[in-house]
């Protein structure tokens, strides 16, 4: 094991990664930085820099990447109108990489050699982190603990933390029996009584939004404004992509909205169970869809949608740094001049629905064309005859020769 | 204009087929054969034949096609979890292929050498038609008298239909504003108020499910039980796919499901405004991908994501009869062996979630690997590292010359 | 028929535009202002202005646009690697948005309210001009005379140019039984013998390539020197991008390169049989792929590879102008930063090789990685067992199913 | 390491699996079975069952399996047209997986639990073998010595043979400075001089193809003839799969056609030089698709060509008993049933090109329709007016809107 001099660690204040803290300085006997994003978990982060001073760190950053995550990161994503199997909007899948970039540029200014992380070698996450990290900085070394040690289980964790002085908080009503992520997107669950598809979720798990019969009895409109495929105004009041995700997350919380619970493919290659909330996202992908029903051509939107999945995968299996999700960013982006405009969406017990969208000056909907009355010669019915006789041509001569 | 002996007309007994009929015997000098289906439109059709037979014609066809329709048709479809535009449950679309199959074989039989229709030359559903009897009848002559004559208003339909002793009921309530269409899949809504893309749909404009809000306060749950990837029991009751898409017809409708409200971009350049009813469907989709993600290799499912807006396409602009369309099914229905097992849904208030899934002999989901407590040797997490580092290589060689 | 004042017209000096130039003015009453594009096709462009005169023309474009063309049309497009039908280099359907371009311009600048062509119903190249022309100007009125009249046949044509006046130089050698079509990029052949796709080509009527047969004995090389994906440079000289084509053109052309004998698919329905010669452009190609085999990221390279048919199909079909052209030129684009580098080719009796490719800087072929020796530790073959261990993993799942 | 009881090893005779076959005794005391195919490689087989007694294997299989690997694999993948990488027609990636499939059946039908292979672990091929045995056999123990042992070098090899009594033959000439491998479609090059991608090969490296200035002055023409895609007689003689191949190999090798010098993307990460001699591969790829011209139908074939791509990367990455792999071979084999017919090609010097294709009943190619001259009204040129309006119309609406 080549030796490791100083390392990068991700670290929440919480029980795994305050024992890798520890676990690192024992195993590789290297100095430890830590380093704790704040990108909208909605925790509190006030106690990482003293707990991490308690066990003895000297380089200690906390971050707030809240702005720089949902416009640099979530915005560009949701121009892709990016759902995973049909179902998941990529709420952890996006965060990953914002944080292993802030992780190599602190161990470019620290001169850390490493990098470490608290995921596990089962999931997507350790994925995620590390391609990330290689793809920033190739000569980086990643410690990833749990594909290393045989502390298992959290039994296993906590004698070795209390071994070795390590304070753990205890948490309020005994912890949560799931695996759990948040960020400003969404917040997901794992593990616990879901690891049988069969059996439902248990309705004290979910934690953002309130369940659709608690929801109030009276639908809510919200509107919706967009620049080039970015929404910057709810409800009229201008505000930057952070505060736009934050104040969707809690209307639509409010109205049950969001809620997933679905089976997805790891690209390690297993199937895991997993619950989400992203009310926000839930709104924004609905309202995006809509504004660009209007301001987009009909083939920039059918090419949109048959490059998604491969974009949507892409990110979930982390890689966000490589050059072919660039490429696609580059076809992406440039179809998104012209999304400008209103949408109105309708918020009821746990759905959400458009109920109308306006472009002002960038709308390609042409009521003179479309209309069922008399269109005073907008379109002219006889060019139909030989739109189609020219397609079906080929489709003749293949029947004839049958 | 080359001569016409005699031509299947799509009838339905409305006023604008029944002025049609007529015309074609005026214009044409030809004989007319009426066609009329039942695709489970929901509307009495007993009335057809005799209205047929009060304007003369002699050969009349009212044909229940409402197995085939949903076993041939809407079922393959939904094989494909095919969506247009993110949202369209493709209704209309799949529809007309049948329709016009049955015209081309009522032609075969009747020795006549023209068919027709009542769609207008602004729309999709001319092309729909059209391309489908081309596709089985090279030879066919096709009739659309909206491209060819002048009655392009209703009065001027009515006052033809007045001059040439056509009865027409009056409808009940003075008709819909609305352009409808309805089968056994869907119901849609076009024109009137819905020109106005900021206008939203008028609450007394849908039919077939009652608003959110006056949906029961209970939610109820469904059981599919799917094999080969089609819906073969519900609730545990065997039953035709008719029978299928019936009963969760009425059980989504009831629960204020399946509505959509969006513009689309039609085949033939423009976009327009559409709301539709799909409440039956709306649980197909959604449970055919929830067995899918128990039961279908990633792989397979991230192939078919990726061919079905391409697929979705086809079916919206009328090629259900062109070979692209058919390899892409055959593709699709290799994938669909293993879809088998259970999806349990829960309806409540116009949405709809899915609470389990189960595969007794198909599942691919193995909790012994998927677990997050120890696994007992089912996977080793040091393949990961392996894993992550020869998928950087290539990420990492990049960086390095930059 | 809606009133013309004014058409600008592609015009050749040859018999067809020269008796469309009459024919405009006889049908239409309207000034016809003439266009002529060089674009490389190799022919005398000085006669065409007092032809044009002689027949009454008072607004007479001869513009050079080999330079544009080349830089702004041929480049983009073999960054694509580019390939129709697997085998048809684009060499007509390029150059079509060129000319309608520079109508529509000529058009706004001189007042006039249409253009006209001379392409035929039954071909691609009307389609192309036209949709062209649309996405230019969507006010512009397209009149294409071959769709409207009756002087179907050569000898219509001459019959009306001496009833009307109008003098047809006698081609040397009675002219080509040939419909050919040439510029920078290529020369094609449609018509006479091809019509029957068994019957070969006649030797005679390849203009631009000896018969391998008649090529030097003695290979020759030649070095490509690439910047952001283009060819600056021919064996150490720098070069505009019509002097590369036109210099490649040239060497090739005498080594017998570049011919191809298809049956290509139309998009107006049918299929027809073409020959081409693109001498210059087969090597433009072979180099590209060759260069980028170095230096572009290996999954950039494969999102290409799947993203190329649908951008050939879409320029051979005319949407140059579109904007989902548009999106896949972004992406494309942004992979070509690194593409630099030079290839060496080898030319010998109709056939082109690779002998070898360097890039001083942007290089990912890393020998030390790549070598069959000891590779120092630069990669670590244990690697590869996790990742196929992972990569394996959903498949031994599918299987135990079995 | 767990415990080995018996293991099937690939064992072509050499030196490397001479090794191999004495190394997994001494490490793993497991029971030694050879198995050694006849996949049209072109070596002499009769001294493999004497060598493997000589090493005192008592399980020898030595299996022709040329027709299956020509019938079932070769063939397969040429009705795809795959290429990989715009340039490799798949030699070495389509052999793998029969091999993988063989040695798994073999293990079982001799109670084996491991099979060995002599891939190093920085190629495709370990890939190829792996993912193979894996689908075919989940519980299936892989030994790749290369990944292991300590023997990285042709030294260390000799010398381990030398200490444990292998007897090597000693190569004429010395042996090749090259990796090598072969079957029926192709043999390749790797190592040595290759491993600088500016260097070109060596001129006696080939051989299974004369230089192209060695080859006749006289063109040779060639007539093969296809059934639903696959090659059933050369100039008229019916012949079996193999034989095809053997035949075109002979005659395309002794026209210096079907080399290519490449530098490839690797599964693995890297990029790595390949030379590849595929003679008569070349031709029936140039001939395929010169019958699909004139049989299949044209968004066949441009669902053909976009699909292409993903399935030779399929292939070479080592996916063939993959369910994505069937779902596409499905539709590409849903395509081929009116394939049929006959092509001409001419071979000269190094390269191939089309001189003829001819369908007595499948050809879609109409000459009335196609033709320069009067078509008698077989297509009405005035359709094509509609054609292009419609198509334009979104693009009129969007340039509107700017």
């Amino acid at each position: 094991m080549a030796e490791v001099k100083k390392a990068v660690l991700a670290y929440s204040g919480g029980l795994d990664t305050s024992v890798i803290l520890k676990w690192l300085g024992d195993t590789y006997g290297c100095e430890v930085v830590t380093f704790t994003a704040d990108i909208g978990q909605g925790e509190e982060l006030d106690s990482v820099r003293p707990k991490a001073q308690a066990l003895g760190v000297k380089e200690i950053f906390v971050d707030d990447l809240r702005e720089e995550f949902v416009r640099d990161f979530v915005y560009p994503m949701f121009r892709a109108n990016a759902i995973y199997e049909g179902e998941y909007l990529l709420g952890t899948s996006i965060a990953r990489p914002l944080i292993a970039k802030r992780q190599v540029e602190i161990a470019a200014q620290t001169g850390a050699d490493a990098i470490a992380h608290g995921a596990t070698g089962k999931g997507n996450d350790q994925v995620r982190f590390e391609l990330s990290a290689y793809a920033l900085n190739p000569d980086i070394r990643v410690i990833a603990p749990w594909r290393e040690w045989d502390l298992n289980s959290r039994e296993k964790l906590l004698a070795y933390a209390e071994q070795h002085g390590i304070e753990i908080e205890k948490k309020k009503g005994g912890g949560s029996p799931y695996s759990m992520d948040a960020n400003a997107l969404h917040i997901s669950y794992e593990g616990g009584v879901l690891e049988d598809p069969w059996t439902p979720a248990e309705d004290d798990m979910w934690r953002w939004t309130v369940p659709p019969e608690a929801a109030p009895d009276q639908a809510q409109e919200v509107d919706l404004t967009f620049e080039r495929g970015d929404i910057v105004a709810v409800d009229g009041e201008r505000l930057t992509p952070y505060e736009v995700l934050a104040r969707l997350n809690r209307i639509a919380g409010a109205h049950g909205i969001g809620r997933i619970d679905i089976v997805e493919n790891r690209y390690v290659g297993m199937k895991s169970r997993g619950c989400y909330e992203t009310p926000g996202g839930t709104l924004m992908l609905k309202a995006h869809r809509a504004i660009e029903s209007i301001t987009l051509d009909r083939e920039a939107c059918h090419l949109k949608d048959e490059l998604m999945p491969r974009y949507a995968k892409l990110i979930y299996n982390g890689y966000w740094f490589a050059p072919e999700r660039e490429m696609l960013q580059a076809a992406i982006d440039a179809s998104q001049t012209h999304v400008n405009g209103v949408v109105r969406l309708r918020l009821y017990k746990g759905s959400v629905s458009v109920v109308g969208r306006d472009s002002a000056n960038d709308s390609l909907f042409d009521a003179a064309v479309a209309t069922f009355e008399d269109d005073a010669g907008a379109y002219d019915q006889k060019d139909a005859e030989g739109f189609i006789r020219l397609n079906a041509l080929r489709l003749r001569l293949g029947r004839r020769r049958r």
